[in-house]
């Protein structure tokens, strides 16, 4: 296997969003907590408010939201092993020293390069029409000349598993799959390319992964199964599926010509420290992180523009506001996230012996919309302490506990580090996820501003209280 | 003038939306109708209650919807002059003649006919963003290597106005003007060029004129003024209007290149008058129409396929259900309206000697959403008998009253004729509307269903009625 088919295949294991518990104050009835951590807790009411107060009714959130824009539309896409990318990291550390912290340094990251060549579609029975399609990443290339087949559609797994091989081999099979959720349907993007190959398909289409459409195409990452034929596959929008599925029910024979001419090399990129030392334990850290890259289509603004702002922004604005907590606080830029994770996969391997210096792991890459709470993974008594810190920003005290959460810091919980990601008002993300919708359009300049401040108060007080996140 | 510049010039005229008084039923506390017509109008409610439950109960409508989505996935985008339309109009011809009907007649009209080639932009300054772009309807084209130069964002004619040539002369001029109304905001894309034109700009762009962008385009005709320099125009998405004008306010120069290679011939094509011959006077008419034509993004689903397909229902079933109105009822399928209105035009100049002989005006080319009532263009006691019938469809009973109504059929209102479009729950119709989005997928059986069930039933009591609907 290839580096790449490693990083895709361990990204298929991280990729599914978990099953949600959502907890109410009531859960947490049988949370015991010592007394002066309570009262310890219930001191940082004023500096919570004080940084609250500071980034959304004084200038400091108006200041980060205008570099925020202004990264957005001086880089656009940032898509892993560009030129842009590096550009985008070297803006973040100036920007970081020209804010007054100059303990900002990065380690070097091997990635993936997507170079996304032609790529187009034609159904040519049972009429000609231009089929819009969007490669997920990595796809194997078609022929010069493209391939041209018979169309099946199906609409689900347990479907194609009742077809026999058959009626599959020398097709294109398109997933017809309706968005349920994005854990679900995401499936179909990683893995439907090995399942029609596995019955013998000669490429697969999926329907783009999001609730809603505009004829709007969402790429993704994908993995190809240990020892199946390497097929094309792209995404077609939701009004192509239904077209297909429609005309194959009436039993016409549907025929496309895919033409996919991307390639994949390997560059350097880097992963972004930025830190706020701790004045009592420099080792022990809080991290709070986004990821700087993005895909190629749209231009980041969302996943993950605003998230990785907000982190960058924490330790920023903390040191601004002449806070020292306790642990250093540490605003990590993930590179190459999208491409499997490939950033925060790197720094778990060189940093693999420090994790139990790792005291707790933000992250905010499902939306910066307005802020909610908390999604949180880690001990009972974790979940304690988390929720009574919580109670310092009401109404924005909501929970959910997951056994991982995030994309990038899912792999830190999974090797024991308890952490978080923004819960908020996300109801739309998958409107724009992965797809040229993705822009400062979606961005709320309020909403925005309540996540950065939430965000890095919340993380001042982690960093800065009397004792650890308890493990399991 | 060239006779397509006659054409949009006219058109300019009669593509805006009137600005709508909606009435209740207490407004018509004053109509006054003969007693003997109360009760004859009344007496349709069996009729009435028929036609619609043959349609939404029983397999009419099932089969209605069944012709119209094969109709839309066997022809997809219907472009005036092109051979998919006039193949699209024999389908309906013989559609016409399976269902029963053999008094199907056609009526050539000579159509402008886009040729849509090469249409590219690249933001080249201050940093390098491919832009998407869709040209409007004429456009000239672009020198080969396409044309670059300076862009200047405006919000507004007024803000245009307010610029000194020198800064415009050379520029591209971008049109950022936010959705409103469409009737108000479609004058940007009627006008821009022209306005922009005058002021010695070498190109005009126009943000899509639409509420809602997931990087969305959206086409449409425009009409270069007398004796300006035409130049090249297109529509942007919203999000790269609002990057642009951010850039601008942030003093950025910004530099497009942008290549349009599009031409317009001209070919014949044909206007459908399918009719259920009258019974008592087969002279008088009652036309209830929608356009064949769409453009040549989209599927032309819902602009114009649904009032197309159940304008052209309402003959057919009427005959099916051995219904025999006093008046001919004719359904119309109009050729090239996108263009501006030129199978309309066509038939008004041709059929201008027998104004008189049609009673009443019908279209339905505003959605076939949730139908609400009529949207009316008439005398006052004409409205006065549009209401009473109203009655019979409760609650489909809603009346907006409009010195001219839609589109093909306004210039047959400005001549006198009374008329009436389809009012329905088309909040998102813009959404859609001129762009790639425009498929079966905006439909809803249901409400296609209840659309057409009413356009029938009404059509017919209009076209049986014992009195004339009075004229101004």
């Amino acid at each position: 296997m290839t580096r790449v088919q490693i990083i895709f295949l361990l990204f298929t294991q991280y990729c599914y969003i978990n099953t949600y518990v959502l907890l109410n104050k009531n859960d947490y009835s049988e949370c015991v907590l010592d007394p002066d951590l309570l009262n310890e807790i219930a001191s940082y009411k004023n500096v919570t408010d004080t940084i609250m107060s500071e980034i959304i009714n004084n200038t400091w959130g108006k200041t980060m939201y205008d570099e925020y824009t202004n990264f957005i539309d001086k880089f656009g896409a940032r898509p892993a092993g560009t030129i842009v990318l590096e550009n985008a990291i070297d803006h973040m550390i100036n920007l970081t020293k020209n804010y007054g912290l100059n303990t900002v340094t990065t380690e070097k990251v091997l990635t993936p390069h997507l170079v996304r060549g032609s790529e187009a579609a034609v159904m040519i029975q049972p009429r000609l029409k231009r089929i819009a399609i969007l490669g997920l990443v990595p796809s194997v290339t078609t022929p010069a000349n493209g391939i041209t087949a018979e169309v099946i559609v199906v609409r689900s797994f347990d479907e194609l598993n009742q077809i026999d091989e058959e009626r599959i081999k020398g097709k294109i099979v398109v997933f017809d799959a309706h968005f349920t959720t994005y854990g679900e349907t995401v499936a179909y993007r990683v893995a439907g390319a090995s399942r029609a190959s596995e019955k013998g398909a000669v490429a697969s289409l999926i329907r783009s992964v999001t609730p809603y459409s505009l004829y709007t195409l969402h790429t993704g990452s994908q993995s190809y199964g240990k020892n199946v034929t390497k097929i094309p596959t792209a995404a077609i929008t939701h009004e192509d599926a239904d077209l297909m599925r429609r005309l194959q029910n009436e039993g016409k024979t549907i025929v496309l010509t895919i033409i996919m001419h991307s390639t994949i090399n390997f560059k350097i990129s880097r992963n972004t420290l930025v830190d706020l030392v701790g004045r009592v334990n420099r080792d022990k850290h809080v991290i709070v992180s986004g990821h700087i890259d993005s895909w190629d289509v749209g231009q980041g603004a969302m996943d993950d523009g605003g998230g990785m702002f907000i982190s960058w922004f924490a330790p920023v604005i903390i040191n601004k506001l002449n806070l020292k907590p306790r642990r250093t606080l540490r605003a990590i830029l993930w590179t190459a996230e999208e491409p499997g994770l490939v950033g925060a996969f790197a720094y778990l391997k060189r940093h693999m012996d420090e994790l139990d210096d790792i005291n707790f792991i933000m992250e905010s890459d499902e939306g910066t919309f307005e802020p909610l709470g908390l999604d949180v993974a880690g001990s009972k008594n974790a979940i304690c302490i988390i929720a009574e810190i919580l109670k310092l920003f009401s109404p924005i005290d909501k929970i959910k506990v997951s056994n991982s959460v995030g994309s990038d810091i899912s792999i830190f919980n999974e090797n024991g580090v308890p952490g978080a990601g923004l819960l908020n008002k996300n109801d739309k993300y998958f409107w724009f996820h992965h797809s040229d919708a993705d822009t400062m359009n979606v961005q709320n300049k309020n909403d925005v501003l309540q996540c950065a401040a939430f965000w890095a108060a919340f993380s001042y007080v982690v960093s800065d209280l009397s004792v650890d996140i308890p493990r399991y």
